[in-house]
C-alpha cells in the first residue's frame, strides 16, 4: 500500500483514481459472440461453450437430477448458513416493498404508483476461482420476493460439463425457474435474445468477467435493461484511534483477495493506525490461499493520512466507494455524512464480510465511483414503478384550463384539443358522441 | 391507420414492432463530437453552437437578465398553468419519498436503507418545432425535491442566441443551478465531462433528437448515469363500446402530432369504435396545425379488433406502452391486470395531455417496450439509495458462524478471517490488539 499524508485538495482526484481498464479491445470479440448467439442459437452456445468452458454438452439446461444431486453435496452446515443468509436478504429486501399511496393532486384527479414486477429476469453467476453462490441468493430471493414470473440463471459448467453444487442448491432454493450451463459472453446474449431453449429476459443481474460485463453494456443497448456498469470490487476504511487495526487489516485483506485488480483504500486521521494495520496486513496476509492475489491488489491500494473527520468525509465522498467501513468513533454520526458510497459498515464489528453474504443488505453495488449515481441491487431492481392516474368530470373541469394554456404555449394544439372536447362534452356545446 | 382484424397469437409480435431506427451511422459523428468537447471545452462549444445553431455565443451561460426578460414575456395565465403543474408535480412526487426503515434482521444486526439526493444533474430540454417547458418542470422540479445540489440544464439556442423564455421561466421556478445555451450531442458531453463553465454532472435526464440519444448512450458507457434509453413517443389505446370515439380520437391524434415517428396503436373489442374513431380523426386533424406531421405518424399506426378483454390487455401488455388510456367498461378493474406500461390513464376523462403537463405523474416514460423493464422517472431517479449496517458484538455472535462457513464455501479465507478475528477477539482467545 503507497502511504500518502496530508495530500492537497487539487491531488484528490488523481490519488483517488481507480485502475484504467480498457475495454476497447474487447469490444469486437463480444459482439461477435453476440453476433453469433443471435443467428445461431443453441447450436452456437454449445459450440462456444466447447470451446471457451472445454466440455462438449448435449444439453444446456440443467436436468432434475442434477439439482438433487447438487443438494446430496451440500454439507448440513452450509444449508443451515444459506438458509440463514436468505432469510437476512428476505427481510430486509422486505422492508423495501412499496404499497400504492394514492393522492388526489387536484380535487378529481387522482395520481398512484404501483409497483409490479419485471416478468422475465436473467441472472449471471460466475464460477471461475471462487464459486458466487451468495450471488445466487443476493439476487434470486429478490427477483422472487418482487414476483418475477421467470427467473433464468446462467453459470459456466466446468470440464466435466457440472456447475457448481451450492450454485444449483441457491438456485432452487431461492425459486430460480431454469438453470442453465452458459458462461461469458454467450450467456449474456443467450439472455438478451432468447435462444431455442433460453427465454430472453427484459433485465440481466450479476457479476462476471471483463467478457460478461463488456456484453452486458452491450445488450444494453438493444433494449435489454442491465442491473448496472460493473467494476472491479473496492472497500474504503475509515479508521481513527477507535479501531482494531487487526480488525481494519482483516477487512482490507477480505477485500483485496477478491481479485489483483480490486483496490482498498484505508482514510484515517492517526499515523499510528496507518503503522499497525500495515504490520497487520502482514501479519495476516501469509495464511491466505489467495496471498498472491492479496499482494497484487495492495499495490493498487492507498493508506491516506488526513487532517480531520471532516476532510475525510470529504474524501471520501468524493472518492463513492461500493464499500465504506467506518471503524470510528461515534460511527453513527459520522455515517450521517456520507453522501456517495455503495452500502455502508458501522462501528467495529461491522465487517463488510458480514454484508457480503449475510446481514440481508444486497452486496450488488457500484463500483468505479458510480455510487455518485447509481444505487445497489434492491427489491426495486426487479420492478418497474408504474404511474396512474383517474380523472373525473369534475377533475378535468379543475385542471383542464391550466393544460389548454400549457399546450396551446408549446404549440401542441391536438393536446389541448384532447382536453378541450372533454370540457365541451360537459359544457353541452357539443354533442356526446357516444356510441 | 391500418385496421387489423382478431390476429393470430404469433403474428403479434411483428404486428407489435416498433419502427426500427438504425442508429449506426450516427455513432461516429457523435463519438466525434464528444471527443471535440472533451477536449476543446467551451471553446469547442461556442465552435459547435456556431455550425448547429447558427449562433456565435460570447457566453454560454444565461445571465441573469435574461432570466429576468423571459419571466417580463410569459403571460399571467401561463404563469398560472405552470404554477398549477408544477404543484401537482410536487404533491405526487412527495409521495415518492422513502423513510428510512431500519430492521434487525438477526439479534444486533440492524439494516437499513436511507434515500441521498445525486449531487450533480444535468438536465437536457430540446427547442425546435415545440418548445418543451414541462419537460423543465417534470425534471428540475422533482430534482429539487429530492435535493439534488447542483441543477444542470442545457437547451439549444435560437438564432438571436436566446432560450425559449418559458423555458428559461420554469427553470428559474424549479430551482435550476445554471443554465447553459448548448443543444445536441454537445450539451450532453459538456454534461458529461465538464469544461471550463460547464460542471460535471453524475447523471443525465431528458428527451432529444437522435443525436443527443446516442450522445446519452455513449456517455453511460463512460461512467455518467442516464434517466434511461429514449425512443419515439406513442399512445395504446384501449376502447371499448363505452368510449367516447371523438375523445379517442383527439387522444391519439396528441399522440400523433408529437412527430412523424410518433406510434399510435387502438385497441378494441368493438368494429364500430374503429369506424368511428377514424372518422374522428378525419374531422378532427385538417384544424392542427401539425397536421402534417400527425398523418405521418399515423402511417405506422394501428387499430387492433380483438375477441375480448383478456385478448386485449394480453396484447398490450406484450406491446408495453409508454402510455396507455383505458377507455373501458370496468377501467379501474382492467387497471389491475397492466402488467407493462410507462403511465395508465384510467377512463374516458383521462386524457394522456393531462399527464403530459399537470396531473402530477412524470412524463419522461419508457418507450419502444422499456416499459417491460424500465420505470418512468420520478423521484427514484435523483437519488441513489444507500444501505447500511451496525452489528454488535452479539449481532457478530449470531451471525458469525454462518458467514464463516459460507466464505470457506466460496474460497474466500480472508472474508472468513475477517469475521474469526472479531469473534476470537470476544471470546478473548486474542488479545485486543486495540491501540
Amino acid at each position: 500500500m503507497k502511504v500518502i499524508k496530508f495530500p492537497e485538495r487539487q491531488q484528490w482526484v488523481k490519488l483517488l483514481e481507480r485502475p484504467a481498464l480498457d475495454t476497447g479491445v474487447l469490444r469486437p470479440a463480444v459482439a461477435e459472440i453476440i453476433g453469433q448467439v443471435r443467428s445461431g442459437g443453441d447450436q452456437t452456445l454449445r459450440q462456444l461453450t466447447d470451446k471457451f468452458d472445454g466440455v462438449l454438452l448435449d444439453e444446456l439446461r440443467v436436468r432434475e437430477e442434477e439439482f438433487a444431486e447438487a443438494e446430496s453435496q451440500i454439507s448440513a452446515e452450509l444449508k443451515v448458513a444459506i438458509a440463514t443468509a436468505k432469510r437476512n436478504i428476505e427481510r430486509f429486501h422486505s422492508t423495501q416493498t412499496e404499497i400504492p399511496k394514492p393522492v388526489e393532486t387536484t380535487d378529481g384527479v387522482i395520481c398512484w404508483r404501483k409497483s409490479i414486477a419485471i416478468e422475465r429476469v436473467g441472472l449471471y453467476v460466475p464460477a471461475g476461482t471462487a464459486p458466487l453462490f451468495s450471488t445466487v441468493l443476493m439476487l434470486a430471493a429478490p427477483a422472487k420476493l418482487a414476483g418475477c414470473r421467470e427467473i433464468v440463471l446462467c453459470s459456466p459448467p466446468d470440464k466435466s460439463g457440472k456447475i457448481n453444487p451450492a450454485t444449483l442448491y441457491a438456485a432452487r432454493l431461492c425459486g430460480v425457474t431454469q438453470v442453465f450451463k452458459i458462461g461469458g459472453a454467450q450467456a449474456i446474449a443467450a439472455m438478451a435474445f432468447g435462444t431455442e431453449s433460453v427465454p430472453r429476459v427484459f433485465k440481466i443481474f450479476g457479476p462476471g468477467n471483463q467478457f460478461v460485463t463488456e456484453a452486458k453494456l452491450q445488450v444494453s443497448l438493444t433494449g435489454t435493461a442491465i442491473d448496472m456498469p460493473a467494476g472491479p470490487s473496492e472497500v474504503a476504511v475509515f479508521a481513527d484511534e477507535t479501531c482494531v487495526p487487526a480488525f481494519v487489516a482483516a477487512d482490507l485483506l477480505s477485500q483485496a483477495e477478491h481479485g489483483p485488480d480490486s483496490q482498498v483504500l484505508l482514510v484515517t486521521t492517526s499515523e499510528r493506525v496507518i503503522a499497525r494495520t500495515l504490520a497487520e496486513i502482514e501479519r495476516q496476509i501469509e495464511s491466505l490461499p489467495r496471498v498472491e492475489i492479496a499482494r497484487e491488489s495492495l499495490v493498487n491500494s492507498r493508506a491516506i493520512l488526513v487532517e480531520d473527520v471532516p476532510t475525510a468525509t470529504e474524501l471520501l465522498n468524493e472518492y463513492a466507494p461500493e464499500h465504506l467501513i467506518l471503524a470510528v468513533e461515534k460511527a453513527d454520526e459520522v455515517a450521517e455524512y456520507v453522501v456517495n458510497a455503495g452500502s455502508v459498515f458501522v462501528g467495529n464489528f461491522s465487517c463488510e464480510a458480514i454484508g457480503d453474504y449475510a446481514s440481508g443488505t444486497n452486496h450488488t453495488l457500484p463500483t468505479n465511483g458510480f455510487a455518485r449515481s447509481f444505487s445497489g441491487v434492491s427489491l426495486d431492481s426487479f420492478v418497474k414503478k408504474i404511474t396512474f392516474q383517474k380523472v373525473t368530470a369534475n377533475g378535468i373541469r379543475n385542471i383542464g384550463p391550466a393544460i389548454e394554456t400549457m399546450a396551446e404555449a408549446e404549440n401542441l394544439r391536438a393536446h389541448r384539443n384532447a382536453v378541450a372536447i372533454r370540457l365541451e362534452s360537459l359544457n353541452g356545446a357539443r354533442t356526446e358522441s357516444n356510441l
